[in-house]
């Protein structure tokens, strides 16, 4: 299939242009620049690139869930922040907390990272997916009007898709937790548990008379952002991405990994510059913007590259 | 293609009816334990499960070679321990050291492994890959008299062929370096990077005018052996196996991570009682081959199972 029937939502301009020229010259047996498909990989960050993630990643608004789900059961700890918070959807006290940090001030942060890291302690990988994905079945975004699981930007989805189409294989490489993502992802971006690659809570093993399970520890194994993210892409590939997109300054090394000195890769940066339709915001993205331009990159334009951004409800 | 045509190597034994019974019953569209292709996960230990690991494993060796380059560029550093053995090729005072640490002594043990885990320190992941790959394609093995490229076990190769001609996804899961095993594990067992698991240096992010690279640090990041095996199946799959294969106490965990109260798995445990074709012995799999006897797991044994062990050189 051509590719503009493929990328559908994307508009006609030189950002599409730009995706498509690298594919076809990748694609292309004769090009100076082909690659098998073994070369052929591309990643792409979660949050604000695949899906929203404003007013809060939509993680946290299902951790705040599970904080208040724990507090439920236990009225002592329903009158301590964050559970208090949590269950009374208190978004104030949160708000606050992350204002009181960017003054110096860690005291409210710390107990909401603190209850955070623990939400999960003691939970089975198997529980922990069914709960994850019972709650996104039902959850509604708290501006948009729309459920959750509607918040996935058409037109990459449309990408991925038309990856796949020119053999790439496509992971998710995020910031976001890798367990919560994967119930999800093959459903809503159509990339398999096994792609998804995250940040991770630790895992102890249990072993008892009926087998072995896994269950989250109350620590992080590591929080898969900035440097982070080459590192867990090659533990988990083994090879270098040639496409790489993203959003924020977290990815500014997952995109610079994508190229070498000499093999172009693809580098890819949304702009969320579309008031109307989703949210413009460029804090936590100006490092990757500046360099966006000083180095090439393709940055796709939600408001200028994209004729549709969500699907009809 | 039918089970015997692909598994041609394999006797007709009770193990590989074993074999071919429990995956005709995941594959039949109208049997009760049908499982989609997606559920289709099987998981292999790589040393003495796919490849022969005696007398030293085989990255042990290499290893070894690796000290002796480091050891080649310094005078100083060829008169210590374990550049010395390394260099001289001297397996006596390895050997000796593994003795002294089954007798309590760890000191000559604690720089040998001290040294192993400096051997890459700051190397990249590229130059790593270039040099195990070379160094694979001539190394030989000192007793079998053939090119360490040929320790695989064919009917372990054939079995990896037979399971994904029935939709089953394969992985190594094993104690190895998992960037040891990349480079070699597509062209002789037909794994791709992406699907091998096994334990890992922790990783720097390097980075400059050029670009990012990743470089080896002097400290593992895990072991991938015992109750490793799930965390780290899980870490890269996202799903529990339903077919495992090990040889050693190593791989119990793996072994029990693949069957449920609800759902039985196959578990495979290789017996090296081949003293003419391969080796003999039972020291490290004592515990493994009880269970085996107790919980019905399948005893895939070398001298009777097997009608080859390796390719014809």
């Amino acid at each position: 299939m051509v590719a503009e029937a493929l990328l559908a939502s994307w508009r006609d301009t030189p950002t599409r242009a730009a995706i498509v020229g690298f594919v076809d010259a990748v694609v292309a047996k004769d090009s100076a620049r082909f690659l098998p498909p073994a070369d052929r990989v591309a990643v792409f960050d979660n949050d604000g690139t695949l899906w929203c993630e404003k007013p809060i990643p939509i993680q946290l608004d299902f951790t705040l869930f599970r904080l208040a789900e724990i507090a439920a059961a236990d009225e002592a700890v329903r009158q301590q922040q964050p559970y208090k918070a949590a269950t009374e959807r208190d978004y104030h006290w949160l708000g606050a907390a992350m204002v009181k940090h960017y003054h110096g001030d860690d005291a409210d942060l710390g107990v909401l990272l603190k209850a955070v890291e623990r939400a999960f302690e003691g939970m089975t990988v198997d529980a922990f997916a069914t709960e994850a994905g019972e709650w996104l079945r039902t959850a509604v975004h708290p501006q948009l009007s729309r459920p959750y699981l509607s918040c996935a930007f058409v037109p990459m989805i449309e990408l991925l898709r038309y990856l796949e189409a020119n053999d790439f294989t496509t992971y998710i490489a995020s910031g976001g937790d890798r367990d919560f993502m994967r119930p999800f992802a093959e459903q809503l971006y159509g990339i398999p548990p096994e792609r998804v690659i995250g940040s991770a809570l630790g895992l102890d093993l249990r072993t008892d008379d009926d087998g072995v399970d896994l269950l989250y520890k109350s620590k992080m194994e590591f929080f898969d952002d900035g440097p982070q993210k080459p590192v867990r892409i090659w533990s988990r590939i083994g090879r270098r991405p040639l496409i790489a997109g993203g959003n924020s300054n977290g990815d500014i090394p997952m995109l610079r990994f994508a190229q070498t000195t000499t093999r172009p890769g693809l580098r890819l940066l949304v702009l969320h510059d579309d008031a109307d339709r989703e949210f413009e915001y460029v804090t936590g993205a100006e490092d990757a913007l500046t360099r966006a331009r000083d180095m090439d990159w393709t940055v796709v334009s939600m408001a200028t590259d994209w004729a549709r951004v969500f699907t009809e409800i």
